[in-house]
């Protein structure tokens, strides 16, 4: 039985891979950690490849793969400069992961998944937005932009009005976009999280 | 391989019902159509029972049961008085549906759904919000409650500010809420919808 996923706004993104009918070849950008999304693609019969910068995600994606039987062909890689041709995949996306960078990379990121994918193919991507409960939390970098800690690490979290990403897909027909704000418990307490979400046809 | 169904946000909802490791008996509330959301449910191994008010529904519902082989046991039924002993089921939902009533009948059905949970069974239930665009179209019945067509069918449509259903979950614990405006294509026409999700523990 196919596990079920905890990135839910994928299965919306799979339904559009899925009636799109294109060869079904899948990149993740920023594809590692203790759950890899691909492992939902794989299961339906994606040829999967995904990138990750950070080794210790990576090396979670790799335990995953190894625990379930899986090659989920997931590689060191950064989605500011990404190492394949121009039109390589039917499908793109980054879930959770764009927006740990300055709005500048973001910019250069999505630019790169745009590049990478096939004509007619289809890209995920989604943004924190300023909803979100720890926008303003941090070392203000201007623009929304905080660098805060995760797991006492330093990181950048840029946040985006739900209209802001737009631009970065004006060049493409946007299918679905949502706006989401959501609260759940998270060690205890009930916290408020804001995401823009967009799929998009090259 | 399972079918990816269309109704996203319910994938949440099963892994909410997986985690708790109660047993697998679900109920839906508005059961019926072409895609009926008890099939995702019944792919992962729960015993699924559902209602459904509307007759051409339940027929749709039929054939697609019958197509895949499968034994969703819906019913004809109403959710305002449902036909099940208190605590019948370790979860019940109802997906985009219970808002095609007055507010005060969608209170008495919320009530209902509580009534044949479980104790420390999980509800999940969606509302139209006031952002959705068809806020406001139609014979205006007060307080965001419209007369509206559908199919050139008549149906009420009840529309909720985003904390307004709050009220029918305070005797639980609310779990998860996400307040979401969605932009996609319709006949070619892009539309914008506003959903609130709860997913709670009685």
């Amino acid at each position: 039985m196919i596990e079920v996923y905890k990135h839910t706004p994928l299965y919306r993104f799979l339904l559009f891979c899925n009636e799109s009918g294109l060869e079904r070849t899948v990149l993740d950008c920023g594809a590692g950690g203790d759950s890899p999304a691909l492992g939902l693609f794989a299961s339906y019969g994606y040829a999967p490849t995904g990138i990750e910068f950070d080794p210790a995600q990576l090396e979670l994606s790799g335990s995953y793969a190894q625990a379930k039987g899986m090659d989920l062909n997931i590689l060191q890689g950064d989605m500011r400069q990404l190492s394949f041709a121009d039109g390589s995949f039917s499908f793109v996306y980054s879930y959770n992961s764009v927006f740990h960078m300055r709005k500048q990379e973001v910019i250069t990121s999505i630019q790169e998944m745009k590049r990478v994918l096939k004509p007619g193919g289809l890209l995920f991507a989604n943004f924190l937005t300023v909803n979100d409960f720890r926008c303003g939390e941090g070392v203000d970098l201007g623009e929304h932009q905080y660098e805060q800690f995760d797991d006492d690490l330093p990181v950048i979290h840029s946040y985006y009005r739900a209209d802001e990403p737009d631009v970065m897909f004006k060049d493409m027909e946007v299918l679905y976009k949502e706006d989401r704000v959501l609260e759940r418990l998270y060690n205890g307490e009930r916290i408020r999280q804001g995401f823009v979400d967009y799929i998009a046809k090259k």
